[in-house]
């Protein structure tokens, strides 16, 4: 068995969205996505889990200190889209729809490229209390 | 001492706002409510606790059924405010700044007339699970 | 101002009941507690918080060890409702609804006796993670 | 690497239950499962876990719509086991020893003939908050 | 009735402490305190939460900005004793047994000074998720 | 598919540690570790969850009865490290830093030998809400 550890840091954001196809008319974005198209938009207060699996560090006893992997976050993620409107302040999402499916997968996408290939990398997103998501499944 | 139990029933909602005195000029909002008065929105998951006080009835041992309290608190509050933009659909905040505070009280006023008069009530609203207002204090 | 600090010490305990007023027939039991009347019973995860107030002894800072009030409400409370049936097995509840409100007062009644009366008690019971109890309010 | 995402749907029903094999006699019962082979039951409040995994749907951004995924789980689950004695009122665990264990593959089993093939599913089921089983594993 | 709301903020720190009188010898310090008088400490995650009672502000809808109440906490309170060992670390626990009652005291002392006479203070803390305190009571 | 559940069982002890480096000098055991490094130690209160993975007996239906799973992991696990120091109390962390990682390698390998090989086991260890780890990840 090797030594693989596993990490998570857990960090929030508060951001709105509204669910829509872009490609569909009103009537059918409403049937599809419910009161989650309010044109208006509703927001949630996400949950970010961040794991990490590598080998620990003989010298230090850390797979990654938590507090750099932190601050990856807070700056790639966290500056990103807190206190933001998913749909209208943010590139990521202005063609792509903000399910928390399509969220993880955007976190993932980012967040891959900033951490060495040696890690392993897997997101948790927390909507609400309720629905979650991870990706890569 | 009497006999009196106070019986709590939390609910949720999702929404969306900002922070805007609409009396202030942009760099104004800005400067007081920051990230928060982001002109797109952005939002939270709400969780609302509703508190009742009185005696509990000697038929049924229940302050009120909790089951009753549910619906009350989803008619008159979640139908009303969950996947909505408060500050754009809803009457209560096209003119008043839907801080957590102006919420509960909001909340409290709507729930109090719908309420017998020999119940006390109170509000606890979450806006994140580290800020949250009582109403009335 | 005085000095008195309020402690709070949790415990919980998994329990059946079922609602039912012996002096009312099936059908009104039915239409009154609906699903929670069912005769076969269902169950609960009892969360349970105690809270004692008084002045921190000058000798050791503690209103009361935490460890003595554990034991107090495990002895007294945990052993007597702890994997049992409220309405069947236990004497408090044979002619007593076992609502939140009622096992929130049986409970007060047997602690009070057991504490001080320099103390002040208050407990709180949360039948599940939305509805929960305190007494006295 | 596939495009699969794990999505989560949490949910909860409140039942009553005894552990008990009716091969066994009372004292070999009450020897394996202690108190909680109580003849007149206890319960809990079950919170049930349904992991979906599979590729999100280019049009909506969901896995699963999770208000779909929510219904199934009500309609199938919820339904059959809230507010009831699982050892006495359901068909499922007449002769089947209603543990966390088989709780969950019964569960599971129900879900997986209601869930199209494409999706892979499990089921977490916290019996308590510091009790809790995956199936499959 | 008046307009108060009581606004409430967490923060957390880590912390290691022993339980110690130091009038009294090792035996009656072992005897009273038992394995919380570990003359080597041992830690826990301490969560505060600080409530603010007063009048929003008409203009801003605030009682308090809860970023401006939340750098109150992190600079007062946080920066003092996160990371620390209470015993010896800090002043305020050199002479004085770091209790959670001591503690929520101190740290309601240190804040009462910061905060304006018009809103009322009170401290909760969170030893760990079964033991807690608030002060005043 | 095979017929294994996975049970987890979650247990708690506080403990005081430092990170630390004992081949280097202070200075870079301050660069690497910060606060974290105090040499008057800090604490946390630990949360750890037990997995383990195997069949359900058919007589019982359990993987393993989690009141020999809790009794196995207080004896071996929590009555080590509770109220301890880690760095100055245990044998295991005199010259292994005490992260969270390390301290997660140590649980799973005095479970490991402690169950039997039937069972696959996982150990998860929170140190805060915030920062947790698995092994074997």
């Amino acid at each position: 068995m090797s030594n693989r550890v596993a990490v998570y840091r857990k960090e929030h954001f508060n951001a709105a969205h509204r669910l829509h196809n872009p490609a569909w008319d009103a009537a059918t974005n409403d049937r599809v996505f419910g009161k989650c198209s309010n044109p208006h938009f509703h927001g949630h207060n996400y949950e970010l889990v961040v794991k990490l699996t590598g080998e620990p560090d003989a010298a230090t006893g850390f797979v990654m200190d938590m507090k750099v992997l932190s601050d990856l976050v807070q700056e790639n993620i966290i500056e990103r889209f807190d206190h933001k409107n998913l749909n209208e302040d943010t590139a990521e999402f202005r063609s792509l729809n903000p399910t928390a499916e399509n969220i993880a997968i955007v976190i993932y996408n980012i967040l891959r490229e900033k951490i060495e290939p040696k890690f392993d990398v897997q997101v948790r997103l927390y909507e609400t209390e309720r629905n979650f998501v991870d990706y890569p499944a």
